[in-house]
């Protein structure tokens, strides 16, 4: 059986999920990645109202769409981020408070902790999402950085999400981090740091996407089999690099869909990722959990982009071989000659 | 609404018009950009006949076809010209008379301001054409060229076609140049000279078609966005490169199709083009104008070629976004939480 | 009319033939080039049973599918090879017999002889298959090769191959060698050798599969050219490298589908070949025989992938033109005007 | 005359100058940019004593070595960054004060402005250094930046170097920013927006290093020629990507030289910057400026990489042409035949 | 022995060849390939006076200077050109005449008699030059060009051609054509087509310039062993493509050196000719004749450059093995042991 | 200091060692790593003669070059080799004998034992060379491999090998295998399955060259870094891939040399190899042993040869940095300023 093709609800929420199910269904995707913002699933409610989790899981049913993960990125970027203005207009304002940093840190934690909890009354196994980073600020060492302050940043990370890991894994629930600029693992080398510095607990992985892989040159089926026992969760998403020695690798500052910037996101199969790679990759890993299209493309309508890039998926979701290569060839393999 | 799909029927005008609109309508088109040869549209006939003109919009409205252009390449490609035995075989006899070539180029610029008003007839505001080059021959230099022939060769251009636009102005149609070699304009540098030397008149602009820039390892969407106030008509042509260390870019004084050529045109989306990339340009810079198909392609038989360029354009020609990007993390753009 | 698509069964000779036709047609395919292994074709039931060959085309038949060509690989490839326990596990018993190889290699030649007797009992004219060669072993020169060595081992292949094709010209039969490592020929410089050496007789040509030069970096189109008069047969089959420094293109003695390995087979599409050049090549040189898919591909479930390698060569066999280029703009192809 | 070489000496503060100085004359440098840290150039002491610099001229002269520039890159990376631990350990004691930012700054500015005048006192006519930004640590936009606040950073650029500039263009000194990560400009979109800030003043321009370009993607003679009249001073620094899918471009955290980096600094020539299309630029925009070797690479010993880098700039810096080009083809420029 | 390493004295003919011998052979070169203007050979005047091939003899000798082959190109290019002003300019007076075009081939074609006349009186074997073409501005074929015509071409190259080569042939003299843009070959097809033409006469050969296969993107080894038997005499000149998706690799009408150009001559083993490829496909061949530097870089000053491009030579311009490969493996090679 | 480079003598058995160790010496190198062929080194006349060692070390000595290691390719290729023809060229005729492969082999390996016995009199700590292979002819897996068969090929390796190994610890030196096709080890994957089987025994490394990965598109730096604790000798070898479309990688059964061969080994820093990063990563791992050229170009005269190899090493084989990255730039570090 194929994997389930499902929608990551994050870039829609100014829709109502009552809405976004029917046109979701109608185009044909097997089932949703749930964000926790907007109306899709609200995990205070979750927790205080019992009949939350029910309701959600009859529309998703009344649609014969599956759940298999929630998205909680935005809370997570909180958790061990240097708080800025930036994080009042993505947290809920319970979250934000006063804003004062360290306060805003504490209450994304608990946050993430009442996340997992939601999770396992909602009955899914995964919840994806960001970090935060208390070093991403020194990713160009210049002022040289004091490089006992990036593994002090490691440290951090792992003291913070310690005790958020430890509900995960007491209720169940797999944390996937969206391996990500501005988040503790951005590349191979960090992620590998990541891993070591949270020891390798089974509760934490990763939800892989290879868009933010591609514009840092790095190749998605390679990250796959390396990180083969962490890839818990996979994001379909793509970007393309633009480079004419005129646009730099680092975006300058500017905005998605700019044009002097040096890449851009695009719907899934319009950009650099090797998608039929990566599905090799992930078959022989043996993945077998959804493919969540997160869909941004600055540059195309929306829905056009989510039928597009469905149809994308399906083309590219083949099924490993069942058979030993050359198989047929051997004369006791054969139908009876 | 996506921009509307035609085919230019310049290369189809052994076929009477009444039958090619039958078939291009069949295959799914939107409308046609009419080649002012064949019976395709006759320019003398339009303005001779005022029934002319009504008859070919109720041939195509039969159809459903949309016009939005004329093309008049033939004839534009006389107007500053080194005339030789080559435009005799591809001009109406009436323009080449008796072949004297300061007189073909007269009757061809005359009749340049004659399409202009045939057009604001018909009721379209676009004529596409070439405006021939009296410097092309002298493309590589050696003899060591006297550059300011080559400055004489630009005002040359801008004083035959003058007054050719100054109807166009009157008439409110306006004249896209086909970027293309042996025409003043085939590049970036060119092109930016031909208009320096017209003076940006509001008139002149650009019948943009990529195929002409990969051959020459030009980038598409960099020319839109260079030049993106002069798009004013696209077509949709593809060409892909076939060096092996033994083939020349150049082409060898070699026919299309041969096997021995540095390049060839081929059908869109099998050839050198990044249309993903010119697509988005063309989001960017705003054009909303129709996609004309131009379709040759020496090595395909041409009604597979047109009905498998068609879906390659509408699998292509996604409409831009309406939304900012990562809106629906902000707060504020949330449905209610 | 396009060629027809055929899929050659050797990789499925696992299912009886009854139960593949049934299959193929519900998916599509023009024909089938019958393997001689598994039911699928039996050589020796041919030639003593005059009903054979009578059944198995009714049962063609009944599906609407044709057959053009034989495939006999696995006995060819005794023929002159250096004969070890491998070849036991691919050859019928009584071919192998006692596994003397020389006595191996004989019998092995009198079965392609009577092959070419089957064909043309069956009535196709085209049987392809494997060579051996008594010289693949020596591919990398260390020890240092005695070249005459070399020069003898193509006099071998000419010597053994010889009256094998002389049955194959009495019986109006053309052979057509898969090039292929591990026989005489794999690649342009061996081909050249192996055609003189065998004196460029009619009857001996190449059934061509692009896949075997991609992993070795050639031009198929190239190929395709050079050996116009000696294509005689195609497979449509794709491999795919995946260097990354660590890899090799030497495939490190791993099987199929390893993560290690330099290479792979892929689905049709889903690799280096360009297939878009190799079909004009074939238009170019006149080549209107099947399109016999040979599906391997070590990571994709077989059924998904026969469908999908159809759909791949039916989007990808165009026509060739059948009018001259640009032959539209000149004054006399045109429409009355 | 070639342009004169000279190194700079910023990367080899631990030595006394007048230890470097007979160093570098004997390697055969034409000079030294001097570094205002280490004992290399003072600017306190250069006003505070009439014979400071009168002291060093001699110095230099004594070695027959020049000196037409100033580094001063400490100092200014604090004018308006976001101040933290790092810049203490490369301010002097005297500017970090207590280390409370705005007082930081304020302190770095004060002392931009008494290198400017003693520069003057100095008798050179050019200051380079950098800026550092208020705005670096958003280059990721994640959580999604407010691009009023980017916009903002530029003018907060603008209004703290304004007041500097007003100083050096009284003192008749140019400054030369180094445009480079964590600076307020370091690719070219950034570049253009810091200009435009600035109101593009005369004494504001570039120290044009294309080390910093090429791990970036961008085309060092692209930018010459674009920023063509503000390239006042050149320093010669190359880098080298080591991108093998595994490493990202974006250096994951880690120190200069370690072997999971993406790209690291390298001796000239050995690297990815085009030096030979660099100098071809300079040579075309009338640069004649000191080719300034700012020698860093982690991988190689310094007294061997900084003779090796000045032999590679003396096979590098050829003079322009002083003839037209094919000019003694033509009749009238030939010796008397 | 190695190869003599000359100078083409074409871009030095504004100096007297008395001073350029001078400097030259202290620059080390081995010899000069004079050309047919300025005061360095004299057609006319070696015909006239029986002193002056002798007195040029001796100013060589006086230097050490070998002298191989001369240099014609001028006057060839008019022998089937179509004559413009520009030929006006780089025409001896008397060949010019009154500028009717056939006068002035006719003239030329005398002329070229007459140099393999003077050649063979000066004692050399070897006259290059260019060959003009009456086809050159078709090269791209619109309007479509009459293929007939460009067959005619080939002829009227040969007939004019034709009878020169009787002269050369019959003093002894070959002439090799600088396979070059504008001439009657440039490219691979178009050297055979040539070659074809003329019947392959053996008088007939070519002057091999790597650097105008660069920037068409020909492979300069490839070209070295197909025409292994007309590699008469080499030109040691580098070109250097430019292309940023800007640039045309057609050169924009714009003159050598100008920034928007695709392409440039530069010193030799700065561009993009392979030399080592080339010169071990030499050696392959067996071309032992003279390495002429034919100096052109619009970017460089010319002396140093000349100084450069000979150190350049003399470190390619290996010997070949003489030794088998691996031979010291073999137990009969080896010392006695 | 930087490392000693050396010639590896095996291409020079045809010259009496007296006499290569004056021309060498004479050449600048520092030493010679002996082969164990010609009369260069020969081990059965060491352990025979106890002044055999001596004299060979006072005949390098009054060349003052060193000797680190010695080369037993030829004879270490029969170990565990399929032994044929080839081989009686290559071997002493004391182990060639009969030629019956087992006794070739048992007396090869007794030799190999020998070989540490005398190396370890000779005064070095270091053999290198070839293992041979049983399963190199399985390289293709067709007819499909038993990977049974494989497996059982690097166990025997193991068991042929492990003896001698046992006397190399014994004698205190180390074995480095030229890691090449035809041996058990030939790139990444090949070397780490026989590191595997030989349980990484401390005896058994590598001698690392560079050419055998570049052909086979690996990356030398890699293996380097890889294979970081078992890099015991390194050989300075190049090649070169000349792959156009219709060359193959796998040389097609070709003489090096050949026209048609897809690459070849050519002089140091002529090929593909990338020197820069091999020798960074040498640095980093701390490799101080020789630097030995292991001079193959069939393309180039050798003696030429060996001295431009020579220079090119002594240009890239740069001492690695001894000081942190920016540490100048510390306030701490600096000179007192």
């Amino acid at each position: 059986m194929p994997r389930p093709v499902t929608l990551f609800t994050g870039q829609w929420a100014d829709l109502p999920l009552v809405e976004l199910a029917r046109s979701t269904a109608a185009w044909g995707f097997d089932g949703l990645e749930l964000a926790c913002w907007g109306d899709h699933f609200d995990v205070a409610a979750a927790l205080a109202d019992p009949g939350y989790v029910k309701a959600k899981r009859e529309l998703l049913d009344s649609h014969e769409l599956g759940c298999w993960a929630l998205g909680a990125h935005l809370v997570g970027q909180a958790v061990c981020d240097r708080i800025d203005d930036r994080h009042r207009a993505i947290l809920p304002a319970e979250i934000w408070g006063d804003g004062e940093p360290e306060g805003v840190r504490r209450r994304a934690a608990e946050r993430m902790i009442e996340t997992a909890r939601a999770a396992a009354q909602f009955g899914v196994t995964q919840v994806n999402g960001f970090s935060g980073s208390p070093i991403w600020h020194l990713v160009y060492s210049f002022p040289p950085n004091d490089f006992a302050v990036i593994e002090r940043g490691y440290e951090e990370f792992a003291e913070r999400w310690g005790p958020i890991i430890d509900v995960f894994e007491a209720e169940g629930i797999r944390f996937g981090l969206e391996v990500h600029p501005t988040e503790i693992a951005y590349d191979f080398a960090t992620t590998r740091r990541a891993l070591e510095a949270i020891e390798r607990r089974a509760a934490f992985g990763v939800n892989f996407d290879p868009s933010h892989l591609a514009y840092q040159f790095m190749d998605s089926a390679a990250f796959v089999e390396e990180f083969a026992d962490r890839i818990y969760h996979v994001h379909v998403k793509d970007s393309k690099r633009r480079l004419d020695g005129r646009r730099s690798v680092w975006a300058s500052h500017l905005n998605f869909g700019e044009s002097e910037r040096g890449w851009d996101f695009v719907s899934p199969g319009r950009g650099d990722v090797d998608f039929d790679a990566l599905f090799r990759a992930l078959n022989r890993i043996g993945y077998d959990g959804p493919l969540s299209i997160e869909w941004e493309d600055s540059g195309m309508e929306r829905e056009w982009g989510a039928k597009d890039a469905l149809a994308f998926v399906r083309r590219m979701d083949f099924a490993p071989s069942k058979r030993a290569f050359d198989e047929s060839m051997q004369r006791e393999a054969r139908a009876p000659g």
